[in-house]
């Protein structure tokens, strides 16, 4: 058998073993207590990772896209003003979702590997009669960082409902979602929260929950809509069983078994390993000269870099000589730019080793590409 | 450690070792050459499975309802009329699902444990100016089998396009998806096709593909929209890297595993073997004085029952104690009538060893009730 490589990609990431083992076993009923224990305890354990206590809690099977959409649907009604701060790819396509269900889109676009600045946004806000603002934590085609906090305090202060795209940020960079105020926190299981493809998570703070609730029209989306799946997000809370669609028994073992492994590190801990471990990558690729998308300390992000091909390389072929060091790394993903620059993930279970590993791996690239 | 029961729930069902141990591996890369390879050939496989050689395939991250969804979504624009024959809770869902479209929808609903006519389905479709009919191949409520060729042929006649339900048929039932005209055939992952929950899965005709591609309207739901799917599937056909939302690697790899199988045991074999295993069970039922829900013998499905408490029990210490004796069945779904009657899952690896095993602990629940 073929040694396997390292999968350092912005997810699916590696995984722990503690999940493959919770995942593999034989499937049990969606109704049996057991699962019905698990399922709860993960909504419960959702709520302390995500820092958000009385928020509402959903995982439902589908991609990180769903989970925007989730968070969309369920929130624009036909003409509602919303406003996307837009980092990348993900923040383009949220502005495409959230027009699909009506909404009046204004994006505020900030250069490549830049964010945008907080008086425009501001200024933005003020001016306009919004209803929401969606940002992307990291957004995993460019690695620039955003800052919720701020952010929050925003949508606090103008009264909209925030909607974080924190699909390559949850239980990897610091969020504190209730006290700073943000209203939606989304993920995707495959990024740092650590379980194999297939879920989408989310947290919902009570105010956004009370404003969906006297909505006008139907939510546009019939499989996405919280009407359909609040009663069984309460039901498995309240550990009694209940049926919308099924849910992804082995997928939900998984989550259980990682959301248990995040919180024994302690959230402090694990966003002090994540900032370690960027910072040791980072260091490593400037000292082979290369550079970074995100063009400012701050930007940079702790789950992922984005990193510029050394002049006059073929891209392609370095990516396959990273590989052939024994490191699976991404391509770029902005369509302007995606011939340009390559991307590593470093979340979840990454430590030091596969740091130096990876930057190994990389020089390996440069001396023989 | 307790022993394991025996599941035989309409899905969840009891998987191949084979499948678990495909799904069992350090998640791959989603652009991976062989999970490209392995994605590739479950998207061929299922055309061979639904036997509908020119078919469009999906693959997508989420439940049954969702793969409903995909269908209901991508070909109704708001006021197109849609007829809905409904054998139980799966029609009535669906009638609400392409109503959030925007469909008119007619019901024509069967009295419990009957089907509709097919001259009265006629009747409406000559008098009305339909686009699309969908029907359930199998309630998973009533386990009411409706007969798809019949009804295909009717979407022939009179030019509209026929959306079969078959979560709780496909790979158990018959369907020769392409001679009898049937334009969509759905099914999630945790049925017949023997992989745990997480999937939705669907074959397209070119017709419908072709009807899709003309809409005037833009798809109401964001996360279906085959727009965004459609050139996902095409690349890993031709294996070729693509990237919407991060396909459910670990469970793909099960569907590929569980596919093969299905494959090689042969589908008219399959049929056979669940019409042998579902008159097992039924004559067993039977012998026992029992009553099924389907009131006559073409509308048995061979991938479930649905059974008639006895009289005077109580329906959830009835399950409890067949439970008692070593297996897992389901209560009642339809919301009149779940507390008088149970279901029984007998599809994908079952053999007479469970169905027995099934007969005994009925038996022993009747004799301890």
């Amino acid at each position: 058998m073929e040694t396997r490589k390292l999968l350092m990609i912005p997810g699916p990431i590696e995984f722990e073993p503690e999940v493959y083992e919770a995942m593999n076993v034989p499937t049990k009923s969606h109704v049996a207590p057991d699962f019905i224990e698990s399922f709860g305890r993960s909504l419960e354990m959702m709520k302390e990772v995500w820092q958000c206590p009385n928020g509402q809690a959903f995982i439902i099977a589908g991609t990180g896209t769903l989970a925007m959409d989730l968070a969309g649907a369920n929130l624009i009604e036909p003409g509602d003003k919303a406003l996307v701060i837009s980092t990348g790819y993900f923040g383009e396509r949220y502005a495409d979702l959230l027009k699909r269900y009506g909404a009046e889109v204004v994006i505020l676009r900030a250069p490549v590997g830049m964010a945008v600045p907080l008086d425009i946004i501001e200024n933005e806000l003020a001016g306009g009669d919004y209803k929401l603002m969606t940002f992307t934590h990291v957004d995993t085609s460019t690695a620039v960082l955003n800052h919720p906090e701020q952010l929050g305090a925003l949508g606090i202060k103008y009264d909209i409902l925030t909607v974080l795209d924190g699909v390559c940020s949850v239980a990897a960079e610091e969020i504190r979602q209730e006290e700073w105020g943000i209203d939606v926190d989304l993920t995707a299981s495959q990024k740092a929260i650590g379980v194999p493809p297939g879920l989408a998570l989310l947290l919902v703070s009570q105010k956004a929950m009370k404003i969906w609730e006297k909505r006008d029209t139907p939510v546009g989306n019939y499989y996405a809509d919280w009407t359909n799946w609040l009663p069984i997000m309460n039901a498995y809370e309240a550990r009694k069983p209940s049926y919308f669609g099924t849910p992804a028994v082995n997928l939900i073992l998984g989550l259980e078994a990682s959301l248990k492994i995040i919180l024994e590190e302690g959230l402090v801990n694990r966003f002090q390993r994540h900032q370690d471990m960027s910072s040791l990558f980072r260091s490593g690729i400037e000292g082979m000269g290369l550079k970074m998308i995100p063009r400012h300390m701050n930007l940079y992000a702790n789950t992922l870099s984005a990193i510029f091909y050394p002049d006059g390389i073929n891209g392609g072929k370095f990516i396959s000589k990273i590989n052939e060091a024994g490191v699976i790394v991404a391509g770029g993903l902005l369509p302007d730019l995606k011939s340009k620059y390559f991307r590593v993930g470093h979340m979840g279970r990454v430590n030091a080793d596969d740091i130096q590993i990876t930057l190994k791996a990389i020089e390996y690239a440069i001396g023989n590409g």
